[in-house]
């Protein structure tokens, strides 16, 4: 059998899967903690290391097969024709040429995309954006991240940085933005704002179970930490949950009626809300939106919770390859 | 000559001219007073009146040719299959059948698409985007409308209400807009919305030769008015011409963080204040997008102020034949 190795390079961790060529769910998928500190090159070391185990497990599972090439999502911005990552907050990097490191070590052609665009793409090709002609992907986990796929091809724009849908400004005058900007959806709606949200309220004087959750230190509270209180019935919690979905769904909005979609799919950390998430998120698109666009507009979760950058890494790999 | 007819149709006026089959100046053109509280078979009486008349003013100015077809734009929403104006506020329409009964009336094949995607098409095909392979158009005028051509077609959406940047949230508690959203672009930058603001602080006991170019009738107050007290050099003009820059630039910034476009061209009556309004949006978007999507983009004023919206059905009927 044939696979694409489908590698998602996140702040936080390095996922890798084997993906059949002609789709389906991964295999031998191998996690592990990213260890940006010890710089780029350990990184791709790590990423070698991840591939060549992940075809040692699925030999182990009894699977036959070789792996014909990589595709890598990682944050950007990048520079998608010299496989060059020019600017990663997260991962403390300038200008690594990540691409042809990476083909250096594994000996094998290699893809790299945007992380949102990979996790848009992989939805579209395999999840819960199947088979749709107009797909809008948000990522709201850390960051707020977005990809658009039109008729099957991913929206690059003129210098690869298309789908930035969490640095769109909501509220003109409002916070600022890890990104310099003022006002961005993810200022308002990302896991390290939601949280920071829930804490000025308690810090207002706000009642809640959060407290507890997390013994008065409230620096120690996160987004994980206001859905657990929303799962023990808080009030409070549920009302960090609803503003959210508020901010988020002002956001959806706008790409609602400026591009009109068939789908908008919302993946990342923060969907483990779930309904209590979406249901008001489609109402504030509902209230906000023109009607012909909104109604026309399925806002789905993300049906590959844990695999869906790998999986469009390796579906974006195949494109390249293809022409 | 073949020509094809463009037809403008907007609340407060009609343009038709007469496009040359391979692009060009349109010739002939014809402008008169919408009169839609006549009923919308007297603006189709008048539609074909014009595109009679244009024939009629070419062939006495020695221009040798005929009609092949008629394109036509509309305010919007529109049904685009079936050629039917949904909801045109402006022109107190509800599903009106415009494109078939404009056919009735010309006796010939009729296209039929939103004003603001008109206009963006015609000055990809013919003005200032001419060209480029993404293009997203700004229509600032009574209303603010959009449209977005990408690789040389306009990009309809899944339901045909693509483009509508002047309905997308900047502020996401603000200002009640006419589309019944709070905090749309349009509620700040529209022609009456800059003239509400500007009376707004005048109430407010600003000082400006406003008040005197009015004679002390603020309800007289239109975003004209304000370009030529800006002309006459008041200093409170100005300011309401930089704001109004700052809340386009968002929203610009938005759609440039969003799409990484080419170009962006502004387009309708607000850009008669040129510089004066695209100086500050420009930086207002390099203030708030990300560098390499900032840097990537021409932000241009249209270079077919009268005729963008004539050329551009003109254009689309013709692609809508080639299929």
């Amino acid at each position: 059998m044939k696979w694409v190795a489908g590698v998602d390079l996140g702040g936080t961790s390095i996922v890798v899967g084997l993906v059949p060529e002609g789709g389906g769910t991964p295999l031998a998928v191998q996690r592990r903690a990213t260890e940006a500190r010890r710089g780029p090159e350990a990184v791709v070391e790590d990423i070698g290391a991840m591939v060549a185990d992940a075809v040692g497990a699925a030999a182990e599972d009894g699977q036959d097969g070789h792996v014909v090439g990589v595709g890598v999502g990682a944050p950007g911005p990048l520079d998608l024709k010299t496989g060059v990552v020019r600017v990663a907050p997260n991962l403390g990097w300038r200008d690594y040429p990540l691409r042809s490191r990476i083909e250096a070590r594994v000996d094998l052609p290699v893809s790299l995309d945007n992380d949102a665009n990979c996790a848009t793409y992989g939805e579209w090709w395999q999840g819960a954006a199947r088979g749709y002609a107009s797909v809008v992907g948000i990522t709201v986990g850390t960051g707020i991240g977005g990809g658009l796929v039109l008729d099957g091809a991913v929206v690059h724009g003129a210098s690869g940085a298309a789908g930035e849908i969490g640095h769109t400004t909501i509220n003109v005058g409002g916070r600022r933005c890890a990104c310099g900007n003022y006002g961005c959806l993810e200022a308002y709606a990302s896991g390290p704002n939601i949280a920071a949200r829930a804490r000025e309220g308690l810090e207002a004087g706000a009642g809640s179970v959060l407290v507890d959750l997390v013994e008065g230190r409230l620096d120690r509270l996160t987004a994980r930490t206001v859905y657990d209180a929303l799962v023990l019935g808080d009030e409070y919690a549920r009302e960090v949950i609803l503003e959210t979905a508020r901010f988020l769904g002002a956001g959806v909005a706008n790409v609602v009626n400026l591009l009109n979609p068939e789908v908008v799919v919302v993946v990342g950390g923060v969907t483990q809300a779930g309904e209590h998430l979406l249901a008001p998120l489609r109402s504030e698109v509902r209230r906000r939106a023109f009607r012909a666009a909104a109604n026309a507009c399925r806002i789905l979760p993300g049906a590959l919770p844990e695999t869906a950058g790998v999986v469009g890494a390796a579906g974006l790999f195949l494109q390249s390859r293809n022409g």
